[in-house]
């Protein structure tokens, strides 16, 4: 029986029982990611060789308007050694307060770049560019700053936008003051569905940009980080450091490019479906900024949350509490209208 | 080039025109490898739900007898975490000269744990206890050891084997002093293979073991952490630190279980033709340590080393150059009688 | 001549020309303290044979009812070493907006311990117990909290005092949390004067303490980290890592044990002084908030603040702008009654 | 004990009973050293306003041929400060086996800069720059090159001496492969007095030096980083991360710039002692080995070093036993000769 041939006969379908809405990192591959990753010409990428991974990185370059890409595990690597290759110890990480490579990082900013964050408020997870300007330290008595890093969408905000002008502010800032400016892109799909605009103009402003492929794009593993070829070296490194240098990587890569081909066009639903569920959760009474509300993401605020998301994971549907009174849903591509029915059933009763 | 366009392009054969015996990290998949991943049963490893990553993990601790194991995306990973979790900054890490922890992870033990190796000499990488023993520092004077490390096969001194006895003790003078033993075992299937013994007798004297599954067992991305429970908590931390929470990894972890099912009884094949090929090599007057070839690997002295491994590759067998008259050359599953006659051919010419 | 001679007979008067509010730590040593360091006794401190040092660390201890004490060159030293003894790397310090530890001592928890800050809100220096309590992380998906740091009094904030029954109920927060809890006390006595309690009374609620010689207490050069033994073994291999092992060291202790015998009775007389000049700022149309002027800072809101404290400085009054609109006046001993007069003038012209 | 009392009881006479030959670093200062300090003008060196800090740093400079110097607390933190200022973290740091930078500093070089140390042989102390150049690592798959490092003297391989074209050699090395190269001078001027140059020949070859005052030249306590500007100013940064700003350090450094004008002239004393207590060992059948004393340093083989140094101790004779059977003496001008006749009867007696 031949790779090609077990798939369509024996993969599982994938489990209805439950609705997950933890995350969106929780999609299975899809049967034609499988068959993918069955098929995929692959090498030792160690060595560079692997063809798939090579294939993946120019793709995700040349989509992102990058002179290079480099594949990893996972977005908080390519964070991290993003964090590495633009700053040295003892500096400082402009970024909005509630930012992903800060809260869900666990310190490696820290315990590897040897750097500290330095928050500016952002409403909705958008700071002003001018306190971003008057967060940059140049004096000898301080840590100066090494780096400033945007977050769009904005995870903890509530998958929020930062708009284009806004990034390209902060740009003229990081120019102005000499900094490079990172972007977590682990979600700007996201936010480039929800912009109307193109992955590369979302990018554009950025130094480099870590978009993930394993969240709302649907690939199991990776993520991708984009930039300078100088860059890049350091990051190459930088990857090896952290244990990131994966050999028959191709394998992943295969699924990640038809993810990043497939992904982006059905964000908008997600979208489209995550402000149904928020306004049927305002209406039955929770707390909800359906401002905050403007991709895949939706924070309500519900008492008692943990025992909440007990009884509804007891019917089938799974939430994240993410404090003693806050809820997160997060919707994706495996929820179609029916689950969704389904779950808003099982939320709202 | 687009997305859509490149993924097609890519898919090429597996080119069989070529005898790669730089690594044993080259192997591909087998076609039972790729149709395990196109089949594999996964979900969302960050929450500890991937069903065959689980099983991996599982069954990798049963086989080394210890109480649990954590799956990363490299040996360097496994080792640079089994490092965090045993040291506090400022402190020592005895090993051998030449050891893989410090000769290709890339300064990562300072960096990451900011610790410093202390070497102790270690003929064909066997070091003597006693001079573990002499290595070890308590004075307040001193950097304080906070790990042994042995690497069992040796990859840099010609994948040489130490011996049950001297493991144990060395594990002797560790409990003495209160310290914990780590191995390096990303090829402790070669050393159990040439040693005779199981893999759960080479892990016994350690306190944590590293295993690759894409090295001589052929997976294609992969390594294992095991050890006790305690250890083990801190461990998945410094993974997550590390970038290394893949999502859904039971992809890889499918094939990680085929290798490790069949890898182990291939190995001494590969050891019998590394001996027949370094035996070839002394005919043609190079010089090998025929001592030091004791299972996969064979590092021969060549003069003008790069020179002759470019005209060797194109021939069509490729080799490492690892000095200016050093070469590498690694037995794997893959390299079959005939295509180590045709090598044997090329490299004696 | 006799050292002692020379004394009296050289020693320049303390130049008298300028007024310096910029800090408590440009105070120049006394002729006393200038014998003292002439006629010390002295020892090699790395070999912890330097008497004088030795009764200084006995004598902190004792003030602060901890069990023992270690000489380090600065404040920003005896926190840091503090930080690395009390974390592992990945690790939360939680502690309040605009800490010290944080703002002036450049990225060193970063660079050297690996770990990150977790702010609460602080007003006037104030953390709730509360909010400190909700501050702490012990998720396996976020960075652990290791430490809970107080600053008391509180620089930034104006140098504003934190009550007893606060720092305990913080203290109790830490207990039920099994964490440590740290005081960078570098103005403890000021808080102490203020709160007119003992020193010992300010130290009791940590686990460790760190004490300034060298700002208002007025000693040239010195802090003291006071804890426990245990905690201080680990101190002393970090004292050593960072460089402040120093061999004749008691000859700065020397100068550090008449500051701490002579500098606590005169920090009300700076209080009081401090509060005389925010008035008259205050008088002059500078906006001041004297419910922060607690003890000896003042933080006055002044446009164009920079150039101000240039014309100032022309007219021999010294003082910081921190912020393009924010100024700060220290009082110390060595600015009397009619210094602040002089001074007063000079500001409020 | 208060304070108070404390203080009269802590001032006891010199002990002159022993005879002190552990190091040089336990050195009294002198009568003087003492009313220098007392008479100091200082100032408050954070912020650059130390006049005598600044004489000093402008002493070192000239006497180095350096463009510019830094005080800071000790020799490990301006070696440390050093490594800091040169490399990035992961990368590798050239030096002699058993150098002071890795024996004696504590991991600092791993836990601050986040490097790792390359060995390269060195016979007395004196690497082969041939070896120097083949330590040197460019490959991505390996940890660069960041900084070689030379100690001169080199203390553990018992104060011996790099000759200048040994000096100028690896500099040669350094500059071909675009490496920085610095000094661990510590004791830089036993070099200088036993090659007969001057300190600006010896520190000629290297783009950092750090010059030791507290240990043959005779200080209380102190150390300088010379260098170029734009180098200094990054280690500026790190002498204050690493907690080593300090308040009036013109108390020490006045002390400092006695030590360093009657310091030098007075070495050549001191090795001759050296080599006269190391022909006697010699003779009364210890093993020394007498090439290796160049300076003021002794290293002799001695069964059950620890019981026999504390059999001299009774004796009122200090020396260091470093190991099983190793004792060091150490020379300094606070040895004259009727000091070193006793020294010697009791050693060989």
């Amino acid at each position: 029986m031949t790779a090609e041939a077990s798939i369509t006969e024996s993969v599982q379908p994938v489990p209805t029982a439950r609705i997950d809405l933890r995350s969106d990192t929780v999609t299975l591959p899809t049967p034609e990611m499988r068959q993918a990753m069955a098929e995929a010409v692959v090498g030792d990428d160690v060595y560079g060789e692997d063809p798939t991974v090579n294939t993946l990185q120019q793709t995700v370059a040349e989509l992102l308007g990058k002179e290079a890409a480099l594949f990893m595990p996972s977005g908080s690597m390519t964070n991290q050694a993003a964090i590495a290759m633009h700053t040295s110890r003892g500096q400082e990480v402009i970024c909005a307060e509630g930012s992903h490579i800060y809260e869900w990082e666990l310190g490696m900013m820290a315990a590897f770049s040897g750097v500290v964050p330095r928050f500016v408020p952002a409403p909705l997870g958008v700071p002003d560019p001018q306190q971003v300007r008057r967060a940059v330290r140049h004096s000898i008595h301080q840590s100066p700053t090494g780096l400033i890093s945007l977050e769009n969408t904005h995870n903890k905000m509530g998958g929020t936008v930062i708009p284009l002008d806004v990034m390209q502010a902060v740009r003229a800032v990081a120019d102005e003051e000499g900094l490079p400016l990172h972007l977590d892109g682990a979600r700007m799909a996201n936010a480039a569905a929800a912009l109307g605009v193109s992955l590369k103009a979302v990018a554009a402003p950025f130094h480099s940009v870590s978009l993930c492929l394993s969240k709302g794009l649907g690939a199991p593993v990776g993520s991708v980080l984009a930039g300078s070829k100088a860059d890049l070296v350091r990051a190459h490194r930088y990857r090896k450091m952290l244990g990131g240098g994966m050999r028959q990587a191709g394998i992943l890569a295969a699924a990640g490019l038809i993810a990043l081909r497939d992904g982006p066009a059905r964000l908008s639903a997600d979208h489209a479906r995550a402000r149904q569920l928020a306004e049927a959760l305002v209406e039955a009474g929770y707390a909800v900024n359906l401002d905050a509300v403007q991709t895949n993401i939706i924070y309500a605020t519900i008492p008692d949350a943990q025992q909440k998301v007990e009884q509804w994971a007891e019917q089938g549907v799974l939430a994240s509490a993410l404090d003693v009174d806050s809820v997160r849903f997060v919707l994706h591509y495996q929820i179609d209208d029916q689950m969704l029915a389904r779950a808003t059933q099982v939320l709202t009763a």
